[in-house]
This record gives C-alpha cells, structure tokens and sequence, in this order.
C-alpha cells in the first residue's frame, strides 16, 4: 500500500539535489537559459535518449561514459541543440566541463544536455559564463525549469512525495520542456527526473522503458523526432526508503503528467485529444491506428476548425494499415456515438452534441476498431495557424 | 523513335470519346458538380485504387465486375465521396445506373467514380437529374475537368500527340483533381485517362503499375490518404496503333504532370519542392526518407517561412529509420551546398544564397546520404495558413 502526495514546486520538493538557471544572453530577452541540477553526493543515473541516428553530441558524450557510471552533475542549455556539430561538439563539452572543474573541483562524470537550433557550434565563452553567474548552493527549480525552455510557453515542473506502508516515504520530482518537434517516437522533449528513493540501478533502467511508451512516446504534436529528446532519471538514494510497485506508479504519473504538459504546451496548441484505439487485432495495430490519428493533419485542422467530421478519423484509420472493417467500427467523442454500423450518416442532434464535446479543452476520440481486443491510447492536439506562424518563423 | 507532341486542351485531343459537366445543385455557386466520359465503342479498362482499407463504395462496385470487363460509361460526381456507406452505397449506384439505362440503353458495366466529403449517402435525385442535364454527344473537356474539382483552385487536364516512326501517332489524355488529402500512397485524386493507342490489356495495367510509384505515390500534400483515389486508363483502340516505349514515355508524361500539378495545387501552398535523395543504402530506404521529408511539418513550415533551417531536413533523415550518418550527408538547395562534413554552420553567404533558392516557386533539396546507391524523388509543397484555413472549414 502507498499514497502518492502531489507537491507544490518542483525538484525542490527532493533534498541533496541543487539547481539554479541563470541568462548568459543566448535568450535576447534575458531570460535563463543555461541550468544545472547538482548532487552533493554521486548518483546512479539512467537516461532513455532519442531514436533519431543524428543523436546529438550531448547524447554521444554521455554514451562515451561506462555502464553504471555515476554522476554528481548536468548542465543544460537552450537556444543551441548541439547537433550535427561532429566530433567537434563533443570535444566542445569537454572544453566546458574543463573549465568548470576549476571552479567545481568536485564535479564527476559531469552531462550535459542542450535544446535549440540544429547544426550550429555552441558559443562556449557564453556556456562558461554561467560559471561566474550560478549560486552552486542554490535550490531554485522554478529558475531552472525555466532555463530549459525553448518555444514552451509555461514551465513544466511536477513533484510527488510517496508514501510506503510501514517503510516511510521517498520523494520524486522532475522539470521537462518541450512544445514542437513532438513525435510519437519520443519528441524534442527534456526531462529530468530526480528522487531520494533507494531504487536499485536494475529498476531505474527497468521503469523507465516500462513507461515510456504510454507516456512519453504516446505524445505527438507534429510527428517530428528530434535529434536530444532525452528523459534522465538520477537518484541519490538519501531516503534509504524504496518500494518498487509505489515507484512505478510514482514514475508513471510524473512521465504521464509532464508528457500530458507537453501536448497542452503544443505549439499553437488549443485542445489536448486523447485518441483511444480498442478492438483492435493487437496492442501494436491499435499503438499504430491511435498515431496515426494524433498525427494527421486533416484530423488536426477538424480539431482545430471545431468540426465534427469523422469521416476524416474513418479515413485516417482506413489508411493507417491495421485490420479494420467500416461495418465493425464505431467512433466516439467522448460519449457521444458519432458513428457505427446503424448510425452512419450525421444526424442534427448527433452533430450539436459532438460539437459540444470539440468546444472542450480536452477530450476523448475513442474508436473501436470490433475486429480483436487491441488496445492503445496517444495524446495529440489541434493544428492552428499559431503553429504555422511559430514554425515559420522559428529561427528569427 | 517516337515523339510526344504536346496537345491544348484535354480529353477532346482523343476521338470516340465524349464528355461533359453539368450542375445538379450540389456546388452551391453553380459550377458544374457531375460529369460523364463515354465511350462509343467498348474500351478496355484498368484502374489502380487507394490502398486505404475503408474503400468507397464506387470502388467496390467497380470490383464487382470480372477481371477483364469493358466499359463505355463513367459517370463522376463530386462535393461527396460515397464513402463509409455499407452495401447501401454501392445498391446507390446500381440505382443511378438503373436510371440511366432507360435514357442511355447502350450502356454496358458503368463505372462510377466520386470524390468529397465521407460518411454520407448521395443525393440519388440529384444525381439522377444530371442524366436530363447532360448533353450526351458532347466533347467539352473544360467542364468535365470543372466537374470533378472539390478544393482544387485550378483545373488539370493534359494531352498528347504520339508520333512513332513508320507506325504512325495515336493520343492520350487525361484529367485530374486533387488538392488535399494527398498522400504517398496515392493521394485523395481522381485521374481518368483515355487513349486511341492500340494498347493491349496486359500492358495497360503493367505500365500503370509502373509508373504509378515515381508519380502519384510520389507526392505528397498532407500525407493523409483518401478512400476514393484512383487512376484509370480506358482505351478504344481506335488508332490501331502502338508502341509499348512510346505508350509508357507518354503515360508517364500524364501521370508525372498531373501529379505535379496536383502538388502545385495543394490546398494553402505556395512552393512545389522536390526532395531527391541519393547515396540511400538502397532505393527502399531514399522513399523513405524522401517521403518523410515531404511529409515533415517542420519542415514544410520552414519551407513556408523561407528559412533555409537544415537542421529539420537533418532531423527529419535522421528520424526516418534510414540509414545515415552525419559525416557522409550532403544536403543542397538547388546547387546550393547548404551542410557537408566539412561545412557545418550556416555562413551568411551561404544563408543567403539559400534563402534565394527557397524564394523561388519550384526548387530541389537534394540529400545525399553518402551510404550507398539508392535514389527516390519525392515531390511536396509548403504549409502555410491557409492550408489550416481551408480543413478547419472544409465542410463548410
């Protein structure tokens, strides 16, 4: 038995972790935006990183660190992805971890994790500035959630404390930013997650990929894989308290919450829609048929345009390559039946109430698919003209 | 030795055919909603369809009839797909053609084709009052084109003249709609080609089969695939002359235009762009990555935003599965050497320069992968506001 209490803030909520973001003018608007979270002791850290073959060089760096290693220190940046930047891009992090030993003789195994424009160097001399300017000593999560952020319109931070039945309590919490280049196979996502329970090493790895495909990889907001998507757990195991079910779930709701934060920050985003596939021939038809939905653009403009026309899921299920029959399929918005066997044609009434559910913030697109018991859920959102405007112009 | 002689005009350029679009109240602003293309004689018949599992029900009837059936009739309406309608659909259109065969006794296995919005049932009366509408001897091209329009903002006909040394010439012609709903496996399009050649069967469907990957399934406005695409080529053989290398050059020529001008017309763009891709491991894996950067919102948006972003064609590869490596890709924009192992960051000039290409209507980004020998050319278009304009209010 364990109770999942949600915290106010942020990583503040796990003690012996340290973070601050500060501006070293890469955001014209003096905005953070380099960060780090610090451990006063070594960690154990596991990270699930992007399938994207252009990984980025902060992927390469850690991947260049044995198995098991752990770490006291991660520094992150944004404006600046550090991508398709060669050898050179590593050695650059080198440089900056160098240079940052000098001032932080304690640092071990330092990361670092970047988010921005693809295919420029990262200016160093701006990176090593942050040096002078961070309080090392600082537990300012809102400053650091805040640095992260590329076109996030909101920070993204989430916290729990859990409490396990005769064994006490540990605590989790995470920052995470991300808001285009979302793609089913993990988006341009970063997420840090912190906790003081005394998981094993075996578990972090093992929870992690248990959750990401219904969290993380669940998300789209334009189908787009970036090249540093990224999701980090360390632990400092300070609780000395650890039950692996109350982790697990722990873990899910923080992956789930930050990955539902993530579509609602969609870029020019107005609906977060869950897109639910039943009866389907198997889980992996029905994982299929439910991107496929969050991913079109005919179905994203309908979100968009408020405009109950199913035809368009219909279409997009149909085109989508899993089993499926026109006289087993039924489709609902929410709990409205907007379309089946008997009921093929949209009535007034049907149409009124279906156009209620669309005016809602957030709601459910359920299609049962009548040919087997596969199922799957993905998230997604409207396509607006923001999006258009936001991408158009992403680089000035 | 043979040559096409391009021909004004469309489907009038072939004799024994005739055609016409008229009105029956479906497109409110009077333009022409139905059209016919007949036959006085019997015509071999072969059609390629979508490979969307919720075939329309116009489909269906088609493969109804046996392999090798003749047709002299195909009746074509728009501004509703008469899909998703069950067995109804298809008893819809055994009922129009009962209709039509009291006025037209020659008829002999009809065919019908539609395109517009899924989920409803024709207008049986209206459709029916084209056959009072219709002048059945007549050749206009211009309003039958009209008549299969949905979103599409301009017409699409195309026509040939094939001369073949000491055989003598015969023609092919063809119309065309399509504008959204376009998808790399055959898009939301309606093509009908008619010829005199005296083709045999087995060569029609050979040499659709053949073109049909480097034309129409290579472009791409939304990536969404429709329930009601199809190609269809009817032949009366009344020139009595063939030539298999000049029927598949100049059937090439039609599907490749055609499709072309379907990309130029998609639904808010402004920009056809070819996306080459060469040094793929092999020819499967440069469709993927061509299609995928046809497909990518970032990268459409880019394109839109005249940013020469090539981080996203980076990204975009990368995510594909194809495989790549960062050291061996080339990108271009026309002749523009945009990124390469050894020019990484964008420098102004290069920018610049860049950036002239991407103002221009048409231009290539050309991807080397470096890997290997395989090639594919895809075709797609930018996404601008008014892509999200026209499908939020589509059925409106």
């Amino acid at each position: 038995m364990f109770d999942l209490i949600p915290k106010k803030g942020g990583l503040e909520n796990v003690e012996g972790f340290y973070f601050d973001g500060v501006n070293v003018g890469m955001k014209q608007e003096g905005e953070p935006d380099v960060a780090f979270i610090r451990s006063d002791v070594l960690c154990d850290v596991e990270a699930l990183f992007t399938t994207n073959r252009f990984a980025a060089a902060p992927l390469k760096h850690y991947k260049r660190y044995p198995d098991g290693f752990k770490t006291n220190f991660l520094l992150i940046n944004s404006k600046n992805a550090n991508a398709m930047t060669s050898q050179k891009g590593i050695e650059d992090i080198d440089e900056i971890f160098e240079s940052l030993k000098s001032k932080l003789p304690s640092i071990q195994n330092p990361i670092m994790s970047s988010t921005g424009v693809i295919g420029y160097r990262l200016d160093l001399k701006k990176i090593i500035s942050s040096f002078d300017k961070f309080d090392f000593q600082k537990r300012d999560s809102d400053l650091a959630s805040k640095a992260i952020m590329t076109t996030d319109s909101f920070k993204k931070e989430i916290a729990f404390n859990v409490r396990v039945e005769n064994k006490g309590s540990f605590n989790i919490a995470a920052i995470c930013k991300g808001a285009g280049m979302i793609n089913p196979a993990m988006a341009t996502m970063l997420c840090f997650i912190i906790t003081d329970a005394n998981i094993p090493r075996e578990d972090m790895k093992d929870l992690l990929k248990k959750h990401i495909d219904t969290t993380f990889n669940a998300i789209s907001v334009d189908g787009d894989t970036s090249t540093n998507d990224t999701v980090m757990l360390l632990a400092n195991k300070k609780s000395g308290v650890y039950d692996k079910e109350a982790f697990s779930e722990a873990l899910r709701q923080v992956m789930m919450n930050l990955a539902l934060l993530i579509v609602k920050d969609g870029e020019g985003a107005n609906k977060v829609v869950a897109f639910e596939v039943t009866g389907a021939k198997n889980d992996d038809e029905a994982k299929i048929a439910a991107k496929a939905l969050s991913n079109s653009l005919l179905v994203k403009t309908a979100l968009f345009g408020e405009d109950p026309n199913w035809g368009r899921i219909a279409s997009t299920i149909g085109a989508c390559g899993c089993e499926c029959d026109e006289d087993s399929l039924t489709i609902y918005y929410d709990d409205v039946l907007i379309y089946s066997q008997d009921k093929r044609e949209l009535d007034k009434e049907t149409e009124r109430e279906a156009f209620e559910v669309m005016k809602k913030d957030s709601f459910k697109i359920r299609c049962d698919l009548g040919v087997g018991k596969g199922a799957f859920r993905a998230y997604g959102c409207d396509l607006s003209y923001d999006y258009v405007k936001i991408n158009a112009d992403y680089r000035t």
